[in-house]
């Protein structure tokens, strides 16, 4: 790997040689792990810097589900997801931005990423039709028919004032062929470019998105395209939707070694803790999953050897923490015996004091990686990680 | 009004001249306001003081719903009620108790009222048959019959070890003839006394409890029956079931006047804020209401000049917060619009900031009462509170 040498401090390529927009954005190169291809990096945003690689907690709807920002913050949360379909459709991305803005509205101070509805459209929307131009669809809340274009998609985001957008993507199912792969590739690199072409607002940046399904040569080409165009910053989409973890790695291998060195990598929707291990180890700095909130709500709690359910009856008068070596506020005041309790008897209470866990746990996570590859023992990391796990559930 | 003669520093009187256990609870009356039967208290418990009048929110299952004990504590609440009922069905008192009581399990470590379970009984629970000896239900979590007496309710809740126990009582529905509420109270009356009796408990003080429905002369006698056997605390229940305010007032008047002056005086399920205001102005020293917290749930928000319905379309892009006057994290941070959109979307972080609003105005508004009676102005400030509020929803 000659990757080690890339490590050094310089602006991302703006991706903007055609335009005189500032981005806002910035990353900084601070390290390699010697054996691979992760790095350390800093990206600066105009809300703030976020030590990467990081993950992003998922307010889709503009809340991180049953925490507050503050809490979020103290978690050790730097950057936050959400989502621009949501948004569009309730309340309003023009009633946010009137209102001063994403930030402001949701009261959460530092940067925020959103998607751009492309994944939602396709799998959470009824689709009417997708064609050149854009995608018909109607609301998944009230089945009202609306149209989103790779224009719309960076207006929408533009106007909620995020720091990075990300373009409209076709997202597709898996399994699918190359062949129709291919064809979905040739439309989003076009929406790609007609979304850097709509780029109005100095201050939230604009990541590109490789897709490509599990086809190398198609991530590779992918990868080039969008490199060759030139953005803020890029992403890996399509992962983690049913196919085999190996064609999982082969898809980010592929993807980024075509990547510019000097630009963030963001791996979306990526994923359970041994993804986003293999994901650091792949060289992605951005993660964001709707794994930790959503699994915490049905008392699925993440620990150092594997995964904790807390409904199970041998959990019903144990008095230890979830994870005795966990520092959350969860672990140090409450028992598995009570948080079984809150769960079983519906208590809201629960879903917030596993969500707290289980963020602590995917944050925690993430720093003792950006460690491990600042002391140059990722690789010595990755092993414990697995070995941790081997004994099973706690 | 002589009662003013009544305000020392004097312990409560025990109630238990036939045994030797110390209930652990002291009661010190500091103030009395000049226009009526209000007075500041102390009540002293193991686990704290709790300066009187007091709001105890509702932990009805071992949490007060969506807030942690460490936010309640930030409120200001500084004694909560949970249920016997409840906790004896789900998870088991038995297992509280095993786990180091309801205390250590819940992570509130101030004093906890726990109510006997009358109430729910007779309200929740599908009513099987009642006799002079107990009460015997199916359980509304799951139909399994069950039997409660007197002597099991103080058991249950000696054994979740909290601060103050209920009597088990008959509750009534409202309306309700003379002659069924005289033959309930009687049955009361008795079990009270098995009540006191069944103590093993050093620590868990117990409080008899007034019934008698509308008829004054039935709240007289009952609260001198009580009086007479003697017990650390007396509260006065079976209000704001339905009947009118007058009577509800009526019925206050009543009881307090035939409870001894030194003593905590517990008004319970009561109420809206201005209940509230006037039961501490009739002399109640204790109150307890799902309204805040329940309320919460449903957008139902308490403002000084009245309540705020969040889900109303008018305050879709209204920036400011429920109450410009209050002083709670979520008026602090958050605009009625965003409240209302979190509400509308089903998030979960609805219910909480919702829940901190309104336990931060009960508290704060019992909080103003007591500084009123200090003052000796309670008068003034209970003219101002319904002056506020002529204006209607904020």
């Amino acid at each position: 790997m000659s990757e080690g040498a890339d490590v050094t401090a310089h602006p991302a390529p703006t991706g903007l040689a055609g335009s005189s927009l500032q981005s806002g954005l910035g990353f900084q190169l601070l390290a390699a792990d010697p054996s691979g291809r992760a790095r350390r990096g800093r990206l600066t945003t105009p809300h703030g810097a976020v030590e990467t690689p990081a993950f992003m907690p998922v307010g889709t709807a503009g809340a991180v589900k049953a925490v507050t920002p503050a809490e979020l913050r103290g978690l050790g949360a730097e950057m936050i997801l959400s989502n621009a379909y949501h948004l569009y459709l309730r309340p309003g991305h023009r009633l946010i931005g009137d209102l001063g803005g994403l930030h402001r509205f949701m009261g959460w101070p530092g940067p925020i990423l959103t998607d751009s509805g492309g994944f939602q459209v396709f799998s959470l929307a009824k689709l009417c039709a997708i064609d050149d131009g854009g995608v018909t669809f109607r609301s998944h809340l009230d089945g009202s028919e609306h149209r989103f274009t790779p224009e719309l998609a960076v207006e929408i985001q533009e106007t909620l004032g995020v720091d990075v957008a990300m373009v409209l993507d076709e997202c597709l199912p898996y399994p699918c062929s190359e062949e129709r792969a291919r064809a979905a590739w040739t439309r989003t690199l076009h929406w790609a470019v007609r979304s850097r072409a709509a780029r109005r607002r100095a201050g939230t940046a604009l990541f590109g998105i490789v897709q490509g399904g599990v086809w190398p040569a198609l991530r590779r080409a992918a990868a080039a395209d969008l490199a060759g165009i030139g953005f803020d910053g890029y992403a890996v989409g399509g992962l983690c939707v049913g196919e085999p973890k190996e064609q999982t790695h082969m898809a980010i291998d592929e993807a980024i070694g075509e990547l510019p060195a000097g630009a963030p990598r963001y791996l979306m929707g990526v994923g359970l803790p041994e993804d986003l291990v293999e994901g650091v180890w792949r060289g992605a700095d951005l993660f964001d999953c709707v794994m930790p909130t959503r699994h915490a709500r049905t008392g699925w709690l993440f620990t150092a050897t594997g995964r904790l359910l807390i409904k199970h009856a041998r959990y019903a008068a144990d008095d230890r923490p979830i994870d005795a070596a966990c520092g959350c506020e969860t672990c140090r005041t409450y028992s598995r015996a009570y948080l079984r309790h809150l769960f079983l008897a519906n208590e809201p209470l629960a879903a917030r004091l596993h969500t707290v866990h289980n963020l602590y746990y995917y944050l925690s996570l993430m720093r003792r990686l950006r460690e491990a590859i600042d002391a140059g023992r990722l690789a010595e990391f990755r092993t414990d990680f697995y070995r941790m796990r081997e004994g099973g559930e706690a």
